[in-house]
């Protein structure tokens, strides 16, 4: 008989040192213990994988949320409030949510709304899409649709896709209805009172103007939260500010004072989370901002994209430590999926939990037995 | 003043078509409704991109156990038996389950425990990991670790990464101690009894020698559920196979009979189904086998793989539609993101719902008030 | 000797149609030719999956300055210049180049000044931090990283990372000391001569005042390509204006009329092509200009994005068809994959062939015999 | 005037430390040089992203190469001939490539072919449909097509779609023809002659039997090169043996035989290097090889998965490391990246210039005037 190779044996049977006391053991939800999703969604934290990473998420949203909630001084306060020129009473962490605009054309936008509606974020960033696309949603639907329809087809028909959405263009035709006599009426007061319009300030008016509770844009104006997007040109509110400068010539978007006023979010926050739901400036921008206090001491990113581009939407956390945007003390965690899985999820187990709420949670409800489906 | 430019003011303000009488409005979940995760589940169908995906999936499995539940005549039943080498009572729709190694080693695990226990699928993919790491884990632990940990100092530790899961070297060491003697057997019954051992023979075996209610493979065996693995030596197992030669040789592996086993369960079912977690020899294995019976019924693909590198990992359901592997007319679905997130709540809206199980569902309990966190 | 199932042999074996007349077969390069690398470029036409589509965004490149390099009438030029507001010589076909800044950070960025500075494009959009980086690289260097440095280190280094590249914090230091000067005397412009500051007024200022010939903007202001950047604050230029404005208040930069400018860059175009390396803000901006115009005549998409999470980023240019933003009588092409493999590649087979270069393409000298390495 | 905030200031002009004196700076090539390709990939190396990731994988292989053209003792070649049930003369450095189906489906075959054929790998792994779609383009074309072609459409014309490319049906009926024969004689050599099937053995009698100097599988039946394929039944290959059970029933291959030589290809091996293009039980079965010997002294990935879902497909070389498959002092690379674009370039600055060449390197030659196009 012939010996097993030396090498082989002895690299395939390493020894291993012993593993740290605290380590935790991989470990699934058990569905015999009945269809708990609570139990299911903290089962996430021992599954492995990106489940694990949820879990991460959840707990550091949570961190956030008791961060938030704990008192502040009046001195605190009012410091922040001379300071910051944004009139919104400060909190012990100033939780900034960034979201991309597809994310307003899906079902999240419900989730969104949720939470400003109840005042559970202090800061937004978004894209022109992510502004307009919420108020159009006030005027026309947005429909269920399919990622492979054929784009000849649908433009002769005047339906645009976004993913597997579909939006007529009659509800781009809706918003110029509504927009413009709101742009006229900002250049007026532009040009009477003086008013030095801002994408933070116009977001505020439309917000009013909208005056509908379906709307994200019209909590963020009742709640008082900031919202920013350096770039609100880029989508249809650009459209129309394009059409508006041959009707009625004259407006002007400033983005300087804007610049001020969200990097005074950050300095003179308490403390600050980010959460961050996909890539591009609303990432970059919340980031940015954080650098301005050394870095935000919480942060949550979910998003698609991956690093190995080098591209700012898919940095890791710990580039942006690199840079000073989130502390070094921080343990910032990344999700790695889609917002319209993760995010609904995140919140139950999150914002949603902090809202006096009609209750269906089943927490310690293993009771009743089996239905089917 | 100026006129708009034509030529933009048509593009933009194109009319739409009237969209179809039945179309769906993009509607997401309201958490002023309480935090019920059924409804939230229910409300992904309307929520767009994956989250719609989702919904379809939960629909589309719930189909293919809906068709399953449906009786199915005795001589069909008898036709199949005395057809299938494998001796398994049929049911009305025979679904193939496959899923790569690391969901073996995450905790979606015990999930699929579940499932086998419950004898709710009718036959198995996996691969080498797939099998040895479920045995595994009844000798030793798997612990979560971290994406980033270094794997110099790792080696020298003995701890081996997956993902961010480690597994100390040693339950590698304890599964020798364990399979060795059993391969002894295997050669002892292939030279005296003529046992010709193929992978799902073998798996068979290993599921009633680790005798252990956790294991999946358990679980198979005491179900009588074909559990496939062509590439059986590709892993730990064909390192104790490689070692075994050395020390007592001559077991063969034979692939060759295991075809036709896997073929027939598709070629002799009366409707069949796939749910393929992840990529590579198990999605094709299962595809491949029902392309016998000129393509599946059903089929729900669940992976973080995309079709534009031209790989069978990535290629949507309808690459398959091509090769006659599934139905033309069937409605497939691909929900693009990561197993350990989406299948334990997919279960949750499907398999789990067909267990008689201490309940804890919340349909229809909206009637507590909140509480925090 | 049993029957093979029919069922399978039917759907195994089922008879082809004719292919097409016309239909192209796979075919790689052969090196037993040599290593004759334009040769290599062109047979990944016939290699399939990206390097087709690599084939053909070549062809498509080419397409655009084909019709680029066109006579055009010079009272098709005179009404252009009338009625754009940018004062540059309209070519037959306008092609848009939109990149992120990441393509800054990185050795494309050499190629990109390598296309400006032979004026082979008419329109550019980027971000913020593609102005300021192309810039600081004139004042100090980026350095070759790794992806997994670890970031608390490098931030108590002062070393900024992006990706596998580093920047020295310093360098935004110097950044400071070049554009502070700048920003006093565009503030002094504004408030003594009238001078609204656009983004694209600034960008050409930058371009100016670097005066380097390095710098992909310097190109840009000498040959009067226009560059747009909605967001500008968006990055290191934000911090400045931020500063700058408790140092030396009022500075306004309008982001309205540029909105105006970019659009007519499409809408008085005689034909449009667009080059669109990455995602966010950059492509949507250019995008969305030729919907103005009822959409772009030829598109090329190079980025790592996806559609399944229904971004901007990741849609196909089969979405952007559905918009109007590409024509439904285009050929668009997407690469999926990473620019700075990519983009180098695209430019040596189509922009830098329309340059009077020193030549050192080897198309017909199939005559060395080899060399080692 | 206002102060700027303190933290903002100190938190953005933080100081660097000095960069190490033998940093490389980023630098892209300068298309002013001429478009000299050789020049353009060297340039990749500090380009950053994956350019330099190619850079470093060009070096990586030219480091196998050069270590595997070292001599080698007589001794030591001897060692390994006897010990190594494989007849292939030992070289000083065993380079094992690893690439999936999809590669060979694509016009990639012609390059891996070339590899091959010029005896510059010492042991390849792929799948199934790696080994029977080079032998059926021997029997018929595959086409190039369109990811977006309907796959009921397809399936009714009989055409087989992988990505964008498109495989008659008929060309696995040609295969069918093709290969029974061979089944028969080979089971007969199994009935009359003891000989026992294995993968290998397999793929060198079809890669004899195809006798095609086209083929991939010729070219390492005529070098000796072993060709590993565990699951060689999941595909057409499998169809034929199942139809061959029907048929001439009693053909057996074994695995276990392959294994033990498998593993002793990395096991006597003065050292050996890996290149590993896709992912799957490619990749780990040379992973895991390698492993018997403690690893790789060299190894090349290239591929388009992500770690994220703790898929072995998308684990950095460094989780290798972990397992001691890659030695602890290895610099492994990974390229991001689609193989159809990245692995001709590769092979061009590595392999391509190992073999004795019609050459056409451009090295030297800046020398001719531009050409267009």
């Amino acid at each position: 008989m012939e010996n097993i190779p030396g090498v082989a044996q002895d690299a395939v049977l390493v020894q291993s040192s012993e593993m740290p006391a605290d380590s935790v053991t991989v470990k699934g939800y058990d569905f015999n213990q009945g269809i708990n999703y609570h139990a299911l969604m903290q089962s996430y934290l021992t599954t492995g994988f990106q489940a694990t990473n949820f879990g991460k998420a959840v707990e550091e949203i949570n961190k956030m949320l008791d961060k938030r909630a704990e008192p502040i001084s009046e001195e605190e306060v009012r410091s922040g409030t001379e300071l910051n020129p944004c009139h919104r009473t400060k909190t012990n962490c100033t939780i900034f949510l960034g979201f991309t605009s597809n994310l307003i054309s899906s079902g999240v936008r419900e989730i969104l709304k949720f939470i400003v509606q109840h005042n559970l974020v202090d800061c937004i960033v978004t894209t022109a899409g992510g502004i307009e696309e919420d108020l159009i949603k006030c005027l026309g639907k947005t429909y269920i649709g399919d990622f492979h329809l054929k784009g000849a087809t649908l433009r002769e028909k005047g339906i645009n896709r976004i993913g597997n959405l579909l939006v007529p263009n009659d509800n781009y035709c809706k918003f110029e209805d509504w927009i413009i006599p709101i742009l006229n009426d900002m250049l007026k007061e532009q040009n009477t009172e003086g008013t030095k319009w801002t994408p933070s300030r116009m977001i505020k008016r439309f917000g009013k103007e909208i005056n509908n509770p379906e709307s994200v844009w019209y909590w963020a104006y009742k709640n008082n939260i900031p919202v920013f997007c350096p770039a609100i040109t880029d989508g249809s509110i650009g459209d129309m500010v394009y059409f508006h400068s041959y009707k009625n010539p004259g407006l002007n978007i400033d983005i300087a004072e804007d610049i001020r006023l969200m990097n005074s979010q950050a300095v003179y926050a308490s403390h600050t989370g980010m959460i961050l739901l996909g890539g591009g400036v609303i990432k970059h921008h919340i980031c940015n901002a954080n650098l301005m206090r050394n870095g935000a001491d919480f942060a949550v990113f979910v998003n698609t994209a991956q690093e190995f581009d080098g591209s700012d939407s898919g940095a890791r956390p710990d580039e942006a430590v690199s840079w000073g945007k989130i502390r070094k003390t921080a343990q910032p965690v990344k999700v790695y999926g889609e917002a319209t899985l993760i995010f609904p999820l995140l919140v139950a187990e999150t914002f949603a939990r902090r809202v006096n709420l009609p209750h269906c949670d089943q927490d310690e409800s293993i009771k009743e037995s089996a239905t089917s489906k």
